[in-house]
């Protein structure tokens, strides 16, 4: 569809009208944009919603979003403190209720008063309000045995995406063989590729390794850079820690590995660090980037660039719908800096209640605080809990023939790798869908289960997997684990 | 600052290394945005603040941030029932507390009845909760006359600027003179300009009549579509209406000039109406582009692509650090709506709260609510407040020799016309600085007053400008309003 010649006043006269925006004439690099956690599935999973609403007769009663980590929706309450202090915040005539514990109150207090007009309603800085920027870097400080962070170098976001799409936007550059090229794990979280699509930047796989719990190996870095030097300039490498999909959690001997690659290959990190709180299984503990790469000393602690990202979405918080987060960055030019700081303030800011939930999230009750055992005991329950569910997941799966589930080391999801057999990869070529695509398809339809195929998130060729929440509630997790298993096994006999 | 070569291990022994993220190496797109709203002025006011806080002597005891159309900042408060119902969703156990109205109650349980598992922690749907999709299409239609809105073609978006982004994303493609150019007014708010600058698309000036009180004047839009066409394929035509930072409200008649003028040269129209509630003057009256583009029939209703924008941020609420907005497409071919979605759906959804919020702006209390009535007032005081500050504003300023100011019809800013010395010209130049930058940056070091130069909006060479918004508190803003007048007159003798 060409576009028309001069458009003149002609067109009246013409008949229809072509659009001016259509899919040929729209911006190419959105087109390329996938993005399957909310893909054609979901799309589906919505319809079923409607159907099953209107009285439409299925085999389910209910269709279950595993598909996204969104603990409320699965019905994770929210945490007490949080909440008090936010209502208190949006409504501060609550402040003489005395209903709200007095420091509650007083954190309200003390984050309205770091509001233009006291009012949560105020624009704040674009790097966002000043004392929430502080007790960002004490908690970072604290997380990292000691090791000083600087506020000015942290900028809160509209929850960690928006603070990675920025790093990435500033890192696109160059042309044909000198595009941008930036390192990411295989499976990934598709925002990494969507938003590389968009930046129109290269996207370089490094695989990680499915038989060794999902750990990733410098050797494949080193393989994925040097094959990707022939077409782009890779500049960038992230790394997802706790993993997603994956679940893996990175040994310290790792992340000092990783960063002694991308200094010596000179890429710059971005560590996606948002399950940092969620890490379940014995022996394995949550080690920053930032940590880590201090602690190995000049030259790599005055010199690699990083920036290490964090929300109020995951964690025991689950704060997904405040869309709440911050980077921090490390060694970077001070002028690009300032360049950061000027892309975010075209956005004016990051929502308000975000950052002050952000606020509680990083500079928690004290013990001394009334609100503390309450807060203490809320936290620990939904951790407890979700690591039950990653024990449970694992274990279901395992005893499954066909399906084989790595530990769920961290994060909230299982991504265990099924075998499907010949006739359904057929079957699904000859609808033009991916084999893991036409399993999940399938698994909705039968079962009211939505879970993501391996496909939007990468994997080897060859091999089918599926992301699943852990965080349905433990009475439905059984169940619908089993449920799931049974299918597999259904469909593994059906096409067969 | 070449790209080192290779990058291999060498570089630990090179002593100090590259960095990998520098201004010659980064996003050069980036490095061409300019956002003069939060620009240099605003952190030079930063840096007073402090100044002052550590009791460094001033010439002022607070810098006055008239920048920024930051309601709650300057004092204004937050509508009461938005508050309740906000405080009520975020923390439910307020419900059964005796304190709220019932109908805030009844509000906030059918917003939460909407969210996954009955929280605002929970994502919603990327294009925004579906009830309040459903609440907006009935506020279009209200007012609208009647003329039917469908929330297929709205998208809840995390405030306007959002949704304007995402909208200009869809539009950029092309290279060199097939680039996408949009037509934007000069003056303009310079989110147009460093979106446009950060996509790389070509930025098409056409100017407002300052003489007609910055009318838009469809011959000077077919001036500039000409002359962008020898460099570039002008695509989209934004309008500002009411003005930012202009202030001028259009007619009907105007508006029908734009939408035909849009047709026949295949322009995708994109109509900033976020000041829709602020018309202030006797005889303005808001047409949204939307109504007048369904009266005007065939072809035009049935072909002509429009995008309209509105926000919780500006109106008689204020509420910008929320972050809420709305997009409504019209006639967009329904690919590319499938495409705008799938790109939302990368960033997941808009804040909840700042949705939240929205739905009681669309569909505020009735008259047989119990809030009705207090709703009301608290509205119709801060309109009718601003419509005073406007009126006080173009009084005080038109009183003062060299300074001109147009009628704020509407929106919350003024834009005079200031006449600076020719010695004043010759010093900012001498300094680097635009004149009215050099004007607007000592207007702050001697009295604290924070105005943005017109030069950050565009304007016709060699006039200037600030705008100023109308917002302190009516107690603050006479004296402000003298102050500026004074040292306008002080300035022009110094430099005569």
């Amino acid at each position: 569809m060409a576009a028309r010649p001069g458009g003149h006043n002609l067109a009246v006269m013409n008949g229809p009208k072509e659009k001016v925006l259509t899919l040929d004439t729209m911006n190419a690099c959105v087109k390329r944009v996938e993005y399957a956690v909310r893909g054609p599935i979901v799309l589906r999973a919505l319809e079923l919603e409607q159907e099953l609403r209107q009285g439409v007769k299925k085999p389910f009663t209910e269709v279950i979003r595993a598909n996204i980590g969104d603990a409320h929706a699965m019905g994770q309450k929210p945490i007490t403190f949080l909440r008090q202090v936010l209502a208190l915040c949006v409504h501060p005539d609550l402040l003489n209720s005395p209903d709200f514990p007095e420091d509650a109150k007083r954190r309200a207090e003390s984050i309205l008063q770091a509001c233009g007009g006291h009012s949560l309603g105020a624009y704040s800085n674009s790097s966002g309000i000043q004392p929430i920027r502080e007790h960002v870097a004490q908690y970072i400080q604290r997380r990292d045995g000691g090791i000083p962070a600087d506020p000015n170098n942290i900028f809160l976001s509209t929850g960690a995406s928006d603070a990675i799409v920025t790093v990435l936007k500033l890192l696109v550059a160059g042309e044909g063989r000198c595009r941008t090229g930036v390192l990411i794990p295989i499976p990934q979280y598709p925002l990494y590729s969507a938003a590389l699509a968009e930046l129109n930047a290269v996207q370089v796989d490094y695989y990680l390794d499915e038989d060794r719990a999902w750990a990733l190996d410098v050797a494949e870095l080193r393989r994925a850079l040097c094959q990707a030097r022939g077409h782009c300039r890779p500049r960038a490498l992230c790394i997802i820690n706790p993993g997603n999909p994956t679940g893996q959690v990175q040994t310290r001997e790792c992340i000092e590995a990783v960063i002694r690659f991308a200094f010596e290959e000179q890429l710059f990190l971005m560590a996606d660090e948002v399950y940092q709180d969620n890490v379940y299984a014995e022996g394995s503990q949550f080690h920053s980037f930032k940590k880590v790469l201090m602690e190995m000393g000049p030259p790599y602690s005055t010199q690699q660039e990083l920036a290490s990202f964090h929300s109020i979405s995951k964690g025991y918080m689950g704060e997904c719908g405040l869309r709440g987060g911050y980077v921090e960055v490390v060694n970077m030019d001070p002028a690009v800096q300032q360049q950061m700081q000027k892309m975010m303030s075209v956005r004016l800011c990051p929502p308000l209640p975000g950052q002050a939930v952000l606020d509680m999230v990083v500079s928690p009750p004290e013990p001394s605080d009334p609100s503390f055992t309450q807060f203490q005991a809320e936290k620990q329950a939904v951790l407890a809990d979700l690591a039950a569910k990653a024990k449970l997941t694992e274990k279901v799966f395992n005893a499954v023939p066909g399906i084989r589930c790595n530990p769920v080391q961290g994060a909230m999801y299982s991504f265990p790798r099924i075998e499907l057999p010949p006739r359904a990869i057929q079957r699904a070529k000859e609808l033009g869908l991916a084999p893991d695509m036409f399993f999940c398809l399938r698994l909705l339809e039968e079962t009211g289960i939505c879970v993501v195929p391996g496909s939007g998130f990468g994997q080897r060729e060859g091999t089918y997997h599926f992301r699943m929440t852990i965080l349905p509630a433990a009475e439905k997790l059984r169940p619908l684990l089993e449920k799931l298993s049974q299918f597999h096994a259904k469909f593994t006999r059906e096409y067969s």
